[in-house]
């Protein structure tokens, strides 16, 4: 498919922000981008947020960089299923990300120091009021919808319960009403093995130029093992050997080196992240993973919890995704049903576990797409 | 239930053992122990293998210290489902390692030098080999039965197709016929945070001093996860904060410090083990996990692997075991029916994942017990 080409823009926000931790943040930049035309009516705003390693780069590509595609390029841009012919798209990289907006990496104006570990927690809800605030700045008062998977999942829910009346509709996809202790435990593993890297330095390895790279890898070895399932493990790797030309031949009998496909792959996906990922936007962003969970405040009750939402919903889950179940989906989707909201549910039968939200299948991006024409119709009239 | 006392022995083997790496070890010692009196007939002999971080200590306690019963104690004494008051019960520390028997933390006679990293790699063949020496130096020409949970029962099923005149019965608990993708991945994201710890010198901390704590913790953390079951751990831990008394008091806000109870536990198994287990025997026995694969000098046929065996059969599996899932365990049954074997296979219903094949559940110890009852009147007629 032909892709269009984009800008990010950044935008400053001098007023400080306060923030779930009691902690406030003041003269941050988010980075974000936008495709499409906001109409006249500034109706047609739709709001993406992402997940642990993406960013505002959600579709397109850039000027001279034709492999620079968005995360979600293959659901968003012209005559996809979030049609930009038609809405107007906004992504925006999170307070405390690596990739353009305010994070542990850049300079603390009160302090003339960079961050490092001393960067504030912060929360899916804070999140949600920084995005709340550029859509301020940008003179977009209600959103036709909010969008995201995973953890952009748990944000467009949030906002339904922070901005009920900004929102018109929330599309929740491969998410959760919060994270399992089994969650938290991986979370936790990968925080360990980056904040016990020597290289960490106490989250203030920028001054020591150098990077946690070997804790940085093992998380991302462990994220992936989360984000694939079981079913397509064996079915991408199985027990293959690295050379597959070897296959069926002798092992090489080692405990270090490379002998199965799967240790080959996994080791890339640690080496290349660990290139161009902040070690301490990991520990900020799986800290919002863990700390996400509306029904806390109400006792364990969903149901209380999602009592403010006037949104109406499109839920979306996975059959085998084991991070993000389609239970944990359906936990939500009965919550708002107990609050007589208007709710979409789709259970797709993938085989790409939790990776599969961003992974094309025509049952997944056909379902949204009619959502999106649905909101479209409503939108236009 | 009330213990017995019982003493470690040590056999040394002058006569190198080939391993199937190509290269064979000289001069090794196995620990074990034994419970029970061999009958008349040496007949009545069990012996129990062991999975990754046990060792031949199965049952009993050392004199003068109550609280060191061994790691199946709950299954094996006298009057315990397998009773050595019928049975003479060996347990054996498996070559390579950490607890008694021949390893990395030991002195290559040929070098002179400790063997670290060099250790040849061991496989469960290999062990198999090694356990039948033992035996013919005990004068034990043929096992009652060859038991073990996990990569125990790999071994277990390894004994009837090396030594298929040898084993009368072999019971197979929580096992598989191979690791899957998603195990060797866990697999080797472990090895990785070993390798990779600054401390673990190539393999050859011994002579620094030092050991590869970080690294043993991070290994330990992702198995602990592993061993659990989704359910069991949101029972056990759920979202509870680590200070019970503060659940539903405020988050700290932290993304270093222990939030969860789930990530303290984590942190405490994860510090014990990296205080007693050796780093090179935990990459070589996650390797023979590994590599362990009776199908694949059968194009991956386990039917045709399983050809040679003439044993009788237990296998038993636990439902929310997702490490070696009941499918696994399906497996080798319907392989083994393919051939005509006696198999007898108990799914049992149990909430505590992997680690349930330690645990106590009377469906389950009520089905060993019955089994070697069976035996025990095979073996007295």
């Amino acid at each position: 498919m032909s892709s269009f080409e984009v800008t990010p823009q950044s935008m400053f926000f001098a007023e400080a922000l306060p923030l779930r931790s009691g902690a406030s943040i003041a003269g941050y930049s988010l980075a974000y981008e936008t495709y499409g035309t906001l109409n006249a009516e500034r109706s047609n705003a739709v709001l993406v947020c992402h997940a642990l390693n993406a960013s505002h780069h959600v579709a397109g590509t850039y000027a001279g960089q034709p492999k620079s595609q968005g995360w979600w390029d293959n659901m968003i841009g012209p005559g996809k299923p979030v049609d930009t012919d038609r809405f107007f798209v906004i992504g925006v990289n999170n307070l405390g990300s690596c990739f353009g907006s305010t994070g542990p990496m850049h300079v603390n104006p009160e302090t003339g120091r960079v961050w490092g570990a001393d960067f504030p927690v912060v929360t899916v809800e804070d999140w949600v009021d920084a995005q709340a605030r550029l859509l301020d700045a940008l003179g977009i008062d209600t959103l036709a919808a909010v969008m995201g998977g995973s953890l952009g999942g748990m944000q467009a829910l949030s906002w339904t319960l922070q901005y009920p009346q900004r929102v018109k509709h929330a599309v929740v996809v491969a998410s959760a009403p919060n994270l399992t202790a089994e969650n938290i435990a991986f979370n936790e593993v990968a925080r360990r093995a980056i904040v016990t890297d020597p290289d960490f330095h106490g989250g203030h390895f920028y001054a020591h130029g150098v990077l946690p790279k070997r804790g940085l890898r093992i998380a991302r070895m462990i994220g992936h093992i989360t984000y694939l399932s079981d079913d397509v493990m064996n079915e991408k790797f199985g027990r293959q050997l690295r050379d597959a030309a070897a296959s069926g031949a002798a092992y090489r009998y080692s405990t270090q080196e490379v002998e199965f496909q799967i240790e080959s792959y996994l080791r890339h996906q640690g080496d290349k992240f660990s290139e161009y990922f902040d070690a301490n936007t990991y520990l900020l962003i799986t800290r919002a993973l863990d700390y996400f969970d509306p029904a806390r405040e109400h006792g364990g009750d969903l149901s209380a919890a999602l009592k403010s939402a006037r949104a109406k919903f499109l839920l979306v889950s996975f059959t085998t995704d084991w991070r993000f179940s389609p239970q944990r989906s359906r936990e939500i989707v009965n919550a708002l049903l107990d609050n007589r909201c208007n709710v979409s549910y789709a259970e797709i039968d993938a085989p790409h576990g939790h990776d599969a939200f961003l992974l094309d299948d025509v049952r997944y991006t056909g379902v949204v797409r009619s959502y999106f024409e649905r909101i479209a119709l409503e939108v236009m009239s």
